[in-house]
């Protein structure tokens, strides 16, 4: 899957995935308005009101991009019905032929782990049948646990060719609190990006791993060295626009390939429709906006990529 | 909900959680051969003998015990339909009267949590209903990314009055990979514990927290040092039984109170008619078997108690 993920990025020119985290408060009222006309105002009403905002979005920018990510967390706050639209959402964007990044950071242990890694990314046996749970192509995972944690995870990769993202340094204000602490000398989240890189090795595609890292857009002097640290990993990298990442901060997640990162953007893309910049747009053509938002990530990451 | 969990070791005398974490490999052939009969070998099949195998043990030990773990990756893995007995096997318990944690281990930050405190402990808003997703007493959660990722589960707790239990020190041979590592001359672990002691102090039931902490049973010396690191809080302690934690070993998790754990077995219990010592119950009486296996585990544990 790391191929197909390569052969997108090559194609579409455009390094970067867009997040599916769809929260209420972003969901245009006429889309609501319809899908608690049609179930009331349950957990249908919204998973429905999910799904339709979600497959606007993506007619509209499927050809642009090599992939997405939808958040699980967002999908599952809406209980079974969220995650029959998370499910949903999967298979309707591998139809169109994206790659699906499942944000689960899921992370257990032994069996647990493998349970989780036939959830998102194989196969269930049931009697004598092989059946596909939810099926993404990459799934987000949490390291805290350990190499027990991880090599599950890391089996069904290998059998069903699918990949990773390994939480290494996350986005998000207080990260180090934990991530930063001085282990021999170096910050602990060098210690997991060289677990990473040895992960890795064990499961490569061609020129890259199908074993990735996450490493935030708002650390860029981190990212430098994580570059370094994993060489062969490509690195999904959240925190760019909403969280403060700038374009200029990311072109070291790269590597001289110019592959090497795939940029997420989430609620810049899907929610443009309510910033200032795109508001000409209007609620009813909210995924025009996204489109908008969509070819101009591209050019802000691409030109700085140039620029380099 | 933790003043529920107290009165309920209380009355049961059972300082104990029986783990709700079925794999196919556990559940005797009747049950799945009659579903499979009724819905083919599919999702759906084995979400129904789970369902059926979970309610048979349930109905058989409700009565000798405080709390149930359903650990949700084992439902995860039968995609939609598994996650619906999931829902339905948290929903049978509380009717039973048990505290039910949800071993979920998620963690994210800002909204991203705040939606997986939602899903498994809170309650949703749809236009102008407040919803319940899953409806757990507890979660488990994962603190690598830090307070920004346990703050909103916190948040949600205190609302709702439900508690956490946050991964510290687990019990998998790799734990020691990342959280036994040196920081400023201690273990990392100890210093997520006394994380979890200030997240606890800000979220305080009567004698105990709301914020509870994870430490195995396979680590006795540092579940020593992390009981008083953690005064307040709760320990759910994995590994007993199957994974080596013995009796003796855990009565240093305990306050001299006699509560501030509370002890999990699995496998042990759910699949004991599989181990020698309760063969004589059959395959056909799996759930007398488990009975008999969650007595013997209350006495071994209150023995070494008293014998301390």
């Amino acid at each position: 899957m790391i191929q197909k993920l390569i052969a997108n990025i090559r194609k579409t020119n455009a390094p970067v995935v867009v997040g599916l985290d769809p929260m209420m408060g972003f969901i245009p009222e006429h889309i609501t308005k319809k899908a608690f006309a049609e179930f009331g105002e349950t957990l249908e009403g919204a998973a429905e009101a999910v799904w339709q905002y979600n497959k606007a979005i993506v007619d509209e920018i499927y050809d642009l991009i090599p992939a997405v990510k939808p958040q699980i967390a967002m999908y599952e706050q809406f209980g079974i019905p969220g995650l029959m639209a998370f499910k949903k959402t999967v298979d309707y964007c591998k139809e169109k032929g994206l790659v699906v990044i499942g944000d689960v950071k899921r992370g257990d242990i032994g069996s647990t782990s493998a349970a989780y890694a036939t959830a998102h990314l194989g196969k269930v046996k049931v009697g004598s049948q092989l059946l596909t749970p939810f099926g993404e192509d990459f799934a987000t995972v949490n390291p805290y646990l350990g190499t027990d944690g991880i090599k599950p995870f890391i089996d069904v990769c290998k059998e069903e060719k699918k990949g990773l993202f390994i939480l290494v340094k996350t986005s998000n204000p207080s990260s180090g609190e934990f991530q930063d602490r001085t282990v021999d000398g170096r910050p602990l989240y060098e210690l997991v990006g060289e677990k990473v890189a040895q992960w890795a090795d064990s499961c490569m595609g061609e020129e890259y791993s199908y074993v990735g890292a996450v490493v935030g857009a708002t650390y860029p002097e981190m990212g430098k060295v994580l570059r370094k640290v994993m060489p062969k990993s490509f690195i999904l990298v959240p925190g760019y626009g909403a969280q403060g990442g700038k374009a200029s901060d990311l072109v070291h997640y790269f590597n001289e390939d110019g592959l090497g990162a795939i940029v997420n953007s989430s609620r810049g893309i899907i929610a443009a429709y309510k910033q200032e910049k795109y508001a000409a747009f209007g609620a009813e053509n909210f995924a025009g906006a996204s489109r908008q938002a969509v070819i101009d990530m591209i050019e802000d990451i691409n030109g700085a990529l140039q620029a380099r």
